[in-house]
């Protein structure tokens, strides 16, 4: 049965209100799904997902480094994680902030991976942003995001 | 059954050599194609294909206009096309030039689409590039993300 | 002296208006410029600025077929404009609907012509986006960039 | 008198060969320079230089872990950078492998610093970018940015 990793890094604690959105919209789409603080994924993991979604807060335009030197070290499974589902999110102090580019950042390390990632045509078209902590039209777009996540990795990977 | 529309600009030919290059490999794969020049493209005929894949030179780090200004009037069936699958590849002159931009900008023309789309962990990571003339290298490339394309077309809309 | 166009394409109105609140800034840095719907921009004009900030609409992530089509065409300015002082800014219908990627895809062209560009720490950092109808928060950070960049130009071009 | 920080990191040897070719142009400029691996950089230091020039493997589309692990904590500085002048270099493994986006990923994190940035009309135009070892043309594309940057630096900051 297909399974999805949701792995964020998180300070003040909007990235993982997010995350646990996301999740919420999994769960009701009927797919298995962990959510784990990027500090709690073990490397060796990854090879056992269908699916992942990455989130983290908008750094400098881009993932923090904790979520980029997973997805570095994650070059040991390069090839292996071809034609899995990926998808990622990001919050953020400003509109204008580097939230768009952090989540094309993240999709563009996914693709590199080879793997399938989806857009939205009604809520955040990337993957889910939020400014500061996520108000109720972020929430819908998580929890819409998590439901598109889950159902293509479904399609795909069930 | 699924379709896949390939639709490019060119003026030096290269682009469209790619083209006839992806569209080998989707018919590889079995499925049904047309590529097209993008003057040759109505409008209306979009909504009839499961599949997108579009290529322009790369014109200051983006596509050509006339491949953005068919993208910018799809707005009129902007929600329908969610869930199709996306596709990218460019030609430019110089490498370092913006064949990776302009495929990247392709690609979130797509998902703003809803589209889903697909990397590749061991050709060119985001889509098709040739610098000048498509080489054997560029050639095997464009092959095979017309069979990954076309492989997920069928996975989604068959 | 140092002289700044401004080209906007605008449906609305709201990008035109903002480019009046960023011309409003450039002229409080006391420095010429010219603001114009990109349908009177002239390519042969263009050799005659020291600045040029272009804005646009989000169209599926990056600016509307009209400004890519002037970008393209300034091709014949190739190599001519290196050295001169580039921005952009943008409006949208949504957050995380394609603002910072459009300012970026306005950006690289201008990089690809040898210009110079400014981000800021504190305003909208890779230029000005606004939601809709630009609010209070836009409004400051039109002004605010007007005045960057036309205190860039005059440094590099009086 | 203007000074400038090349900071790289480099595991095969290929990042820091181009961030001593970029070196070479910045003394051509007559412009002080210190060329520095990421890990021997205090945070400290940075508020010490006029300008910043940041080169990295491609890893997975973006600057590897250690250098956004700089950036991310630069923002101890946050504002004080504002009007200092940025760069960035990568090198890859493959055309279409990433190299434009990591260059555009550690650019965007210098504009969000509200740094000044220059592309090249003739060069690489992003910044300068190289397939494995650095190869004639990107030794030539290293050496011109060195000048650009500097000189730019000068100007702004002597």
């Amino acid at each position: 049965m297909a399974k999805i990793l949701i792995c964020y890094y998180s300070r003040s604690g909007n990235t993982k209100r997010m995350a646990y959105l996301i999740q919420q919209g999994v769960i009701e789409e009927g797919v298995e799904v962990d959510t784990k603080n990027v500090k709690d994924v073990k490397l060796e993991e990854l090879k056992d997902y269908d699916g992942f979604i990455f989130g983290s807060p908008t750094y400098y335009g881009g993932p923090a480094a904790p979520i980029k030197d997973l997805l570095d070290r994650s070059i040991k499974f390069h090839g292996k994680l071809q034609d899995r589902v990926g998808g990622a999110f990001s919050s953020s102090a400003n509109v204008g902030g580097g939230n768009e580019t952090t989540v094309m950042a993240i999709l563009q390390s996914l693709l590199i991976h080879g793997m399938v990632v989806c857009g939205d045509s009604s809520g955040d078209h990337y993957g889910p942003v939020a400014i500061d902590r996520p108000d109720k039209r972020s929430e819908k777009n998580c929890i819409r995001y998590g439901r598109r996540v889950a159902k293509l990795t479904r399609q795909l990977r069930d």
